[in-house]
């Protein structure tokens, strides 16, 4: 087992990077920064930081940004960098989930590539109309499933993918949480204010916010999308506008089937993202808390535990890997594989070369498979629990 | 903290038990035989133990019983029984699942005590009639829901009764498996065998050997049954007649919400119950491998650990343990706190006095509620998955 | 994987058993009568149950014991049941320590197989003429150092002795516990009382109580015995007259080293019994308080995790299993397994036949062997902290 | 509970970074890069990456550095860097231990600042010059005992300090590890060479290499240093230099004890890090592989797991946390945190501001006091094991 060599870039080998949203107070876009950072492959140069044009500036100066290059809006400095011969090579978009596709629709077609959060958009439509114009422009979209940047979910992918479990029967997926157990967002919580209004979020709360990654990473596993879901979705918290409990059932094409719950009130659970598969042959397990664990069993066999980059990791593991195993890595690490592996295509798209295709990431077509599970799952709801075709 | 006295009888203070199944081959019988003893409350005096007349005798004899109280079917051994002044107080019925109502019917009408394994018939219609039965003939009727004996379990549901975690808003519980894999009913595995045979098991297969366990637990824990279900069954091994994987979603009256998880094919998973329960101020967790663990979680506190017997332990816990904390206690001592219970019970029954409120076990009643529950199931699966009041 | 055929054995088959000590109000008797009875194999019939004449008939009362075989000293007990027909055949000694050895003379001079607790005296001088005695007499004696009944523990012995782990290097073994933080023996704490009391107690404190417990166990897994150690014994709680932690190196011979740890003043620690050891191919972890699981290591493979009676199994687990594996056994059937064995050892002495290999249980030259570690430990703390031949 | 507050620093705010050692195949090199840039408070921009000078120079294209700022030798740099107007603000020396010192001294006497891996050098007579020389030219010293960044580890030094546990009565640390199982030095492991070469490593393998960490881990919780110690070292890998196995045991004054183990022989182990800590009102337990997660026990109460940044984490953990807790942060964070706490102390001594008592790293003082804990293990088991003063 070989971890990853060295990452890092000289300066020229560096990508200009800009960012829409994630000024002060924010905490996706400093999370992104530190990714885009870790394996020093982006200088970032530009920003249109917040909307509101003090905290812009106030954020731009924290950050050390040329001042010019400091922008009042999205548009604006789509147009000035598409414009500049030094101007940013990709955009990382850290707003509200509401901004996500105007701001990705006015870079895209400044032929600037994006990096974008995730719920991709707000609605099936606007997304599938991100799919048309990426295929239009040719740039890249690279969106931020970050829990897919973690070795071992790579290796799981591999196994799975290699045939390691057998056929596929189950996929249980949950990811709880318990920071909206009581009504925070009327208590000056910022990232509750908005991820519990319709109006920035998008007609889901728990469902778009954690939802879509539970769901991304089971299809992002097993390679496997549902056909039908069946959803109920709750607002415990008497007075708040949005789900903040998902509890749904999926039928995949060949009869595999699975169940995902997604809950902001399980009082306990910080970030228990939890993916369990299994086959005919072997099944495996892995906890985004605990990540750099996985455990695969065999029919039969006593149960195995691989760890990142360590004994017997598969090379899909130790590639995405920067130190030895039983150093854990975690959230920031896995968020920074996926700039890492942006930064690989990017430069590709640079040159005109082929992406190896060991070079994975979340693209605007999983945007819009998320988008289609969280609409499918809301019009279940709504209809009181029946099955609908996800599409 | 004080662990239970010691339970132990003399001679006369033990009561007279009879068995119904469990020769030579049969696993529960032996479990329930071991539960009977542990705590050294019964002498196991009488039996039919098998409908093969050789067995039969030859498993009396292993078992020390004399010649003349090994029966040749379980009506003549009810006859007999109720006829000797020295005959059983109850009765242990441990066979396949189609004969617990016919058994449980014979004894009680004999004005016996009845220990019945589960689930409890194959029918709801049966399973009304039983408690008609028993609330006629005023006998005890006590059904082995055995991880209703386990320590920690007592205290999560006295911590639930005494509104430590508030209202209860969700309920997952899981009770995944991985024997059943393959087709192991074709190659002389006995257990697999009439657990997946229609007319043995009844018209479940993993929900009723393992589903209605973690419906029991769920509703022991919480106080609550669910008004409507809505059910996937599923059939993953090709040829085999039952249900080896069920997925269920419950709504319970006010408001709360649940899943249920059982699976036989589940690979890496032996005997996975796990119940989580989710309140406005508190969860908690438990795993049936690691009975003498007890988590609970306050809102914005660090979680903490209970453990059987240990610091801070409740009484209702210390109440049903045997050895001191840090020394585990495991399934078989949860089933003999069954026993123990049966016991308490049975000899309130000869003085007629009442049963303090701290003797716990699983009635007729639940009993029924489990078939219930099992038919809401099955209906529901076999409408397509539509939900489906339990009644 | 076939676990364990029943043990139960009909009348004429079970062994009748006598007990010293173990009254009302005592622990270890209580486990002792329940490992007993488990696998119906004994039936105790006769008793001196305490020192004190009124407790002793009360308990035996309670016990269902006739009373002109519940006895007011163990002299006239073994004298008693040598002279009758239908008199005991094994006697259970469960008396504070200082007892042990005057009670196994007295029986094993009347012809009678000892089965005894831990240490098995208060000085090797006793414990040298107790291993003269045994061999004399030809009785069998059984020390009951239950962890050695744990499946995963005979699993963790035959894979050592298989050379699944190669050439043992190291050995890692603890025992923490925390009752005795603070000066629990004032305030009527019986347990407290009778194990800081040097009279009743012996030479050592904790490295009796618990220190010989880990230093057997690793010795039974790896089948090493250290010629050298080096202690230090320190009494934290002021005022208390013995040991209260324990910390010692060892050197085996052919250069394998050791540490061992036993405490009673390790906040947070309930009976946390733990095994460690490493080879030249690989290494092991065994947990008493979580005992279902061994965790195995091979150099440059992922781990793995054995579980009792589960998959892959190895025999000698299987072979003292009661329940399927995820159905967590415990302390009383690992004790009960000591019991379990001494059955098959007496059987197989009344009826003249050798014992098969695979019954195994600590003798009266591990009881030796405890006392030789003991008594050097001590020798070494006393020292100040020297280097003492074990001898 | 509020994380800390973004570390980010504009270009001008930023501190020059020099290197020496850490070129190509190098593995800590690359680590105190990501740690200095994962903050944003760094800029690299000279560096004597290699003693080979085509090393040397392909290493600094690969990182961006200026032609004229990578240099031949650390003397060169020192005296270069200290003559630009625009030279470095402080080195971090990642090169072999036996060059720290002289490294350390170079620059230092250039008026930087040094950022220095552990063991400090490789005898307690250097470290007591460096110490000397820290003194005289009033430059930081900063050495990277890394797990001190952990953010449970502050909290648990927090606690200890707070008396939350009471007087301290144990200390049990250990880091056990497989890597150097074989004598995978002689097949092309790097790592391996210099860390079992004395040339390089110093008088001490295991000792030097993972004791001096698990002893200033528990130093830093605790703040206890012990008087004296009693070792023995083992070389286990036949043809081996240096130790690859250490047991010791500790005595500090007042009378605790403690234990410490270090391997790199114990098959199953990665970086098994573990620091256990028990006084006389409470326990805490730590694992590094485990990092976010802190066990605290209260005797008589049951347990607590506080998590890094979660509900009721003290302040001193969530200062140096970047996300939310249930996020994992890893080994890269924690060595982060010691580079982001190095940055406040140089601009701390930019504008001659006195140093916040929160701000916390490892010093040269720690750095001798880990020679000396060396010195005296060496001693010790050179003496064959007796008790040695640290001093």
């Amino acid at each position: 087992m070989t971890i990853g060599a060295s990452r890092e870039q000289g300066g020229a080998g560096r990508i200009r990077l800009g960012m829409v949203g994630g000024g002060q107070g924010a905490f996706i876009g400093a999370v992104h920064r530190i990714a885009a950072r870790l394996d020093d492959q982006f200088d970032l140069v530009a920003g249109a930081l917040s909307s509101d044009p003090a905290r812009a500036r106030a954020s731009a100066a924290d950050l050390g940004l040329a001042t010019e290059r400091s922008y009042g809006s999205f548009t604006e400095m789509a147009e000035a960098e598409a414009a500049r011969p030094d101007g940013i090579e990709a955009v990382a978009i850290v707003a509200p989930n509401h901004v996500h596709a105007p701001v990705a629709r006015a870079f895209l077609e400044a032929g600037i590539h994006v990096i974008c959060d995730k719920p991709m958009t707000t609605s099936v439509t606007e997304a599938e109309a991100l799919v048309e114009l990426v295929h239009k422009t040719g740039k890249l979209f690279i969106l931020t499933h970050n829990y897919t940047g973690y070795p071992m979910i790579r290796q799981a992918r591999a196994m799975v993918g290699a045939g390691e479990l057998g056929e596929i029967r189950l996929v249980q997926a949950e990811y709880p949480q318990d920071w909206l157990t009581e009504r925070v967002e009327l208590s000056g919580n910022k990232q509750a204010e908005w991820r519990t209004d319709p109006a920035r979020a998008g007609s889901g709360g728990a469902i778009g916010d954690i939802g879509t990654h539970a769901y991304n990473l089971a299809a992002f596993v097993t390679g496997l999308e549902p056909e039908e879901v069946l959803a109920q979705l709750t607002t415990f918290v008497p007075g708040r506008q949005l789900d903040d409990d998902v509890q749904v059932l999926l039928r995949y094409a060949g009869g595999a089937r699975g169940m995902l719950w997604a809950s902001q009130v399980a009082v306990g659970n910080e970030n228990g993202l939890k993916l369990r598969v299994y086959g005919t042959k072997g099944g495996l397990e892995w906890l985004q808390a605990d990540p750099n664990y996985l455990w695969i069993s065999r029919y039969g066999e006593p149960k195995q535990l691989f760890t990142r980059a360590g004994a017997a990791a598969w090379p899909e593991a130790a590639r995405v890997s920067r130190v030895p195993s039983g150093h854990p890595e975690g959230y920031l690490e896995g968020f920074a594989t996926i700039y890492a592996e942006a930064a690989q295509a990017i430069r590709a798209a640079r040159s005109g070369l082929a992406l190896g295709p060991e070079i994975l990431f979340p693209t605007v077509e999983d945007g819009l498979a998320g988008m289609r599970f969280i609409a499918a799952a809301v019009a279940s709801s709504k209809a009181g629990g029946t099955w609908v075709r996800v599409r």
